[in-house]
């Protein structure tokens, strides 16, 4: 009987800082950095009055990651104040930035996040990648990775890591993409196909997705329910503020719930999951188009423009998901379902059958769908910001590294 | 745009501690209980290294919970070993209690659990309560307490808190059971009714079993799905060690996933739900059974004996759970699926068809199902247990409370 005693794992970070005064320091640090990222510019007694530390204890962190490079002074705060006044602190807009890329399956793109949130560099390219082999694919990434690292370098700022998005499942803890049916992917350690020099992570794009939501989302709770869509349909569990990633990081394959038992075989081995009804193939299929590239951006077209065969098969989609969402709702009790990645644009044409079926079958007692406002753009300003918190939840560690 | 900066919860107590010099000495105070708690007796040295301070360090927090009555020296080692003696130390016999209270659908339960995790008092009363109403019920219950705790003190121990496990959803943070359908209560706050002076948690039943599991069980991992049955059927969800409650408190209801999208109506307002197809009136009425006491005794029974129409029956609940159980492992992605409560009883005939669907609707890449070793007594031990983790949490703390 071994205890799991304590959790000090700061965001998606992951390290276990060990409970000394050392260990302190380290959090103390990452507080004070949070704070100024979240709220600043701040007084160090602002900071001091957030984080409830003694303003002399904030003081001495302050001055740490002012020499770090994470911090700038402002100087004095504006006079009219009781008392000396405060110089205002703020996050350093030429500190360390995060790399974010994506590999998409028609398209590539990378960007660099600096520690107040903004977006600094970034380059796409558009291009079919289902079906061509990984080397030439990533060999074009790293170069986007590298333009981007050298605009950040030119403007003074240090890349601090590199995560990548990829449209398909990693097994956790690892750079290997274990299956990504849609570029034709499997088994694949992208780490020695990238050679960046960067501290890597790998992760699948809806879960990047359902943390740039937590992250940037506006008026997002903490727990919730992010479904996203290329060519299949993932999903991202947020629980406490936390992505819940499964014991081999497989969890959120909301596309394979079953909905309806006895339904067509899917490639995945079952029967009936929702993919085979409101995955893209299906979704054409009783459309009546042809696949084929940005066949989302189509239905969307379509939808908008009243056709009727699109809009029924959109209205089956819907219905569809809200089957497969009554089971997870059921199971997993959270704040919110977050339409979002693709889907975002053809909310407009699944809710209602969504909302219908999973209102009814919940008694009413469901919680409530929302559209994110992050859209297409999601899984790659997570994976930057998946770095700049790295970096926050353990400033001088991973900023030293950078 | 405010950060989850740091988690400090320590197993189920949920107190979060302040990062402070005050903080850190709690957190290791707690770190040294659960050391000696899960692998006494330890000497100081090798407390030490288990949790990775200085002896000297130890050696004080050690004096504290010596003083507060929680740690108990046994004297010196038997000699044979280099150097100085140490003294060993056990977590104390005569320290607090944690009391678990169980209001079943057939029987009320209390039990009394030492920190070294033995049962020192218990009682239980057979009685029908579907359909009482609750007042009589808890005051039954509240009497046992007394009897239970009167016995505890008898022996030199202190009672630190009374957690009650109840067959229905509890509102998250709150003593309120919401619905309990198998009782017909519903929006009862139990502590006016029970009129203990302890502090008091009350839980879904289904939560201390899977709780009791992941601290009680033989290899049980740390991520993992408890399904348990009464009258209906209910679920936990262990996620990297801590139990997922789910926005309102109303997370793992299996029960209520679509098996059959157009199946029968539910009385949740769903459709085909599974407990449609494995809930015990289903099954009883596929046996050709009727409802009354302990029908899941008659099911094992009469199953074991050969009875061609229950076994058909169980064969059905089982191919029904596999469905819902693949939606839901590929939701979570846990490592394994454990069959607790009264559901360990039907296993040799529920599990044949359950892992057939599940493996065959998972290509093989399932979880394994597992069956739990400690039975219908999981959500009373698991009551006990959450009080006396809570004392191991916040030693100092709540010990001094209680």
């Amino acid at each position: 009987m071994t205890a799991p005693l304590h959790d000090n794992r700061p965001g998606t970070s992951g390290a276990r800082l060990p409970d000394t005064q050392h260990g302190m320091r380290r959090r103390n640090l990452s507080r004070v950095m949070h704070a100024v990222a979240a709220h600043g510019p701040l007084s160090r007694a602002a900071v001091a009055s957030r984080i409830g530390l003694t303003r002399a204890a904030v003081s001495t962190l302050v001055d740490e990651l002012i020499r770090s490079g994470l911090l700038d002074e402002l100087g004095p705060e504006r006079p009219g104040r009781v008392g000396r006044p405060g110089s205002a602190l703020a996050v350093s807009a030429r500190g360390p930035v995060g790399i974010g890329a994506e590999v998409g399956v028609d398209h590539l793109a990378v960007c660099a996040v600096d520690l107040r949130g903004e977006t600094r560099a970034r380059a796409v390219r558009r291009v079919g990648n289902r079906g061509r082999s990984p080397e030439p694919v990533l060999r074009e990434l790293a170069a986007l990775v590298r333009r981007v690292c050298d605009d950040a370098r030119g403007a003074g700022m240090t890349p601090a890591g590199l995560a990548v998005a990829v449209p398909g499942l990693v097994a956790r803890g690892t750079r290997t993409l274990v299956r990504a049916p849609n570029l034709g992917w499997h088994d694949l350690d992208l780490e020695p196909l990238l050679l960046s020099e960067l501290p890597l992570t790998v992760d699948n794009e809806a879960n990047f997705g359902a943390l740039a939501e937590l992250w940037l989302g506006d008026g997002i709770p903490e727990d919730f329910l992010h479904v996203s869509a290329e060519i299949g349909i993932g999903a991202a569990l947020i629980v406490d503020g936390r992505l819940l990633r499964g014991t081999r990081g497989f969890a959120g394959e909301l596309g394979h719930i079953p909905v309806r038992a006895e339904g067509p075989p899917c490639p995945c081995g079952g029967r009936g999951c929702l993919e085979q009804y409101a995955g893209e193939v299906a979704v054409l299929r009783a459309a009546g188009l042809e696949p084929g590239e940005d066949r989302l951006g189509l239905l969307a077209e379509r939808a908008a423009a009243g056709d009727k065969a699109v809009r029924r098969a959109l209205r089956g989609a819907g219905a569809a998901m809200g089957i497969a969402l009554t089971g997870a709702v059921n199971l997993l009790d959270p704040e919110a379902v977050v339409l979002g990645g693709a889907l975002s644009r053809l909310a407009p044409w699944l809710l209602p059958s969504l909302e219908r079926e999973l209102t009814g079958r919940t008694g009413g007692r469901a919680c409530g769908v929302t559209v994110s406002g992050l859209g297409p753009d999601g899984p790659l300003l997570g994976a930057a910001h998946s770095v700049v918190r790295a970096v926050l939840d353990d400033p001088v560690g991973v900023g030293a590294a950078g």
